[in-house]
């Protein structure tokens, strides 16, 4: 049970809505990648309105096609919480967040999986928000604040008892308890690290590659990511061309996504490996915990981390990862699992198996989250920075009222307003949501998009 | 590539429709289980329609709430299928399967899990459905009759190379090749063993459950298999009271239908050691090979085996619980993976690493698709019917043209007519058409259900 306090004004809750918003991004190449070759970025987009007027919004990351389909999921699930109070959710949050994961129909077409566990995201996280905005603090400030009992109290531990108990999170908690206002106060001033993902679509030629290298460089950026995966002559080409630009002392990752089978992902990965890689990221299937192991393995004596998660789908399959220790960087995103509750999760389990996180981020609102769950970390789990970073692209940022914001060192800056930083600007809804924002109409009306497309 | 032949006429598919289809199976306690309190037995039925009238229907089950989710992410991969000759997919089936699993924005929603695989599912049944009634014969003798490299031809490979390649797998189906007429003649004379699952829901009481057991031992059933997990005095009284009824050389199976974290279910079970049950069914999470696996080694000096699989979301997952020897019996579904084509993948996977397969069934038309699969193993793959047996409920076959039918010693009969069984007779979807079926209007006018409940 959360020891909700006086801090905790309870409101009624009236309203969720839910709306289909998508930007055109196939139309440049940006976020091209293996298996994603046009996304177009999108989003799920939840409000939840409280009598009061104090609101909180949620969102969950897609690429277009299938919106619709998350959409209708997440209406599904408004019956959970419209007509409730806050103290009703956040009193026994546990329970609420397995009741709307466990409802005994819809956990058929999941369960914990797929289009059911990104509508739950995009609530939960909507109510993140919310509970930031009723205490009046971002929500790493909100989870920071929180003593371990009462953090560990929003966490349903379902199916991964093996691995970690409540008891164990609480001692991991508690014992990272030291020093910690002397983090919180590194954390405002100098921010946490980040790295590009923007040198190295695949859709880019090698000019733009070396054009986004300088760039990124200039702007303090020493962790830079590349795509690769769809040709092995291709990929040794732009290892080497960024290696030119950003040198050798800076950190260079590289990107499969899902493209390999185990054994090409070994076989493929032996010609890269002289390029001081720190880390490739999906090989393969984000489902296959023995096949990242085999892979894993085979890396080691090349010095290259194997890294995934941001597909990863529910903390049984991160449990498995990291029991296994089939990755060495544990890739969480903030809207493909059940939302904060279940990444909290996530987070402990690494601690205990010792495993570094490093989010997966970009796309919609992604960095926005994901920049409070790693300061958490930060402040109160694993107490260090060190070998950590969070992913960082440049799109869609401007979108948001409280975007994330990237400081001359390349740190992402502590977010200081209220919630999750996940409110989009009216302007945005109006011009994006899908289909009938203004963009989509003119769009629609010149051709340069055809209702078919989706 | 598919060897068509004259056998297969090219017809010029029109129209992929799909319909939501409910029945109110939750006012009885029909169906019931731990985590499934109150199923409303459910399909999406997809119609593949031709210029020339050949139609095939396929279908994914639901569990009531949620079946619209999933019929929008049929409708979203109809494009795939409309205007396309048969043979552009029959030609290169394992090609047309990856583009329907893998489009390149709509992956993001699952990959390969959840409701766009049963989407998946649906549609892919409807086409083999479909390619039976062109050849003529059921789908079983579609199976049968094809050679090995036919067979394999309409399998992705992708990501389970390392456990088996397409090389291996006409291996396997040549190896098995001897005697098959002799297996044909005796699945047509005796049918395929079955056992029921109709005993034991945990809506029921002792009554019930000895009335129903003496009424399918009368029916010649020799394996039977209950709920357990809510409460483990009643699941010690309930399996005392099967035992009574049915004796100890029939056999006994438990199913806890993922209710158990890992070592709850071991200690759980600790308890019902002295049943002689063949197997504990579902005991935790579907996506936990590693948890299967603790569990299986410490059921093993019980001699209880485990069973999992009718939730397991893709070849993926299957993969790693044959490879781990997570599971002694391999309970594949015809509905949850993404339809006969991947289902083939685990059939050859379980072969190679000599685990039994029996499937799931029940539901809404998982009897009548599944049999075809399992007579198939029969025929072509495992070569025998030792220690294996398709799961049967009596509920929904009234609503096929062709039903699954049991014959006197409890054995599924082998269809003989075209195609997978799976279309429902009109008057059925008339009726519960979900929400304007004549049923549901009446129900909905008499207060039976609101439409609020979904």
């Amino acid at each position: 049970m959360a020891h909700l306090t006086e801090r905790d004004v309870c409101l009624n809750i009236t309203t969720l809505e839910a709306k289909d918003i998508r930007w055109p991004t196939s139309l440049g190449a940006h976020g091209s990648d293996a298996m994603h070759t046009d996304p177009d970025y999108s989003c799920v987009y939840v409000t939840i309105s409280t009598a009061e007027g104090t609101y909180g919004n949620g969102l969950t990351f897609t690429l277009g096609r299938g919106t619709d389909i998350v959409l209708l999921a997440v209406r599904a699930m408004k019956r959970f919480v419209e007509n409730r109070t806050t103290d009703s959710i956040y009193r026994n949050f546990a329970q609420f967040w397995r009741e709307l994961t466990s409802e005994s129909q819809l956990r058929w077409i999941g369960p914990e999986k797929g289009v059911t566990h990104l509508a739950v995201a995009a609530i939960i996280n909507a109510l993140w928000d919310l509970w930031g905005k009723i205490r009046g603090v971002p929500v790493w400030r909100l989870l920071t604040d929180m003593d371990p009992e009462e953090l560990v109290s929003v966490i349903d531990f379902r199916y991964i008892t093996d691995a970690i108990t409540p008891e164990k999170a609480i001692n991991i908690l508690k014992t990272s308890q030291h020093d910690r206002q002397t983090r919180i106060n590194e954390l405002v001033a100098k921010g946490y690290p980040a790295y590009t993902t923007q040198v190295g679509w695949l859709g880019y030629n090698d000019d733009q590659i070396r054009t986004l290298c300088r760039k990124y460089l200039s702007k303090g950026f020493t962790a830079f990511k590349i795509k690769v995966g769809q040709n092995v002559e291709n990929d040794i080409n732009r290892c080497r061309l960024v290696r030119e630009e950003i040198g050798w002392e800076n950190k260079l990752m590289v990107d499969a996504n899902q493209i390999w089978d185990v054994n090409e992902a070994i076989a493929w990965m032996e010609q890269l490996k002289d390029f001081k890689l720190l880390w490739i990221e999906e090989p393969t299937s984000p489902d296959d915990v023995l096949g990242h192991k085999k892979i894993a393995d085979g890396m080691r004596k090349h010095g290259i981390g194997v890294a995934t998660g941001e597909m990863c789908c529910n903390r049984v399959l991160f449990k498995q990862f990291l029991q296994a220790g089939a990755l060495d960087f544990c890739q969480i995103d903030s809207a493909r699992i059940g939302g904060v509750n279940e990444i909290l999760a996530v987070y402990l389990m690494a601690k205990k198996f010792n495993i570094k996180i490093c989010p997966h981020a970009g796309g919609v609102g992604l960095c926005e989250m994901v920049q409070h769950l790693q300061m958490w970390d930060y402040t109160s789990v694993s107490g260090t920075m060190t070998d950590r970073m969070v992913e960082f692209v440049d799109q869609q940022h401007e979108q948001f009222i409280h975007p994330a914001v990237i400081n001359a060192a390349a740190c992402y800056v502590a977010p200081t307003q209220p919630g999750y930083s996940t409110e989009l600007k009216p302007e945005a809804i109006a011009m994006f949501e899908y289909p009938n924002g203004s963009e989509w109409k003119r769009m629609f009306a010149e051709g340069t998009f055809s209702k078919e497309d989706y």
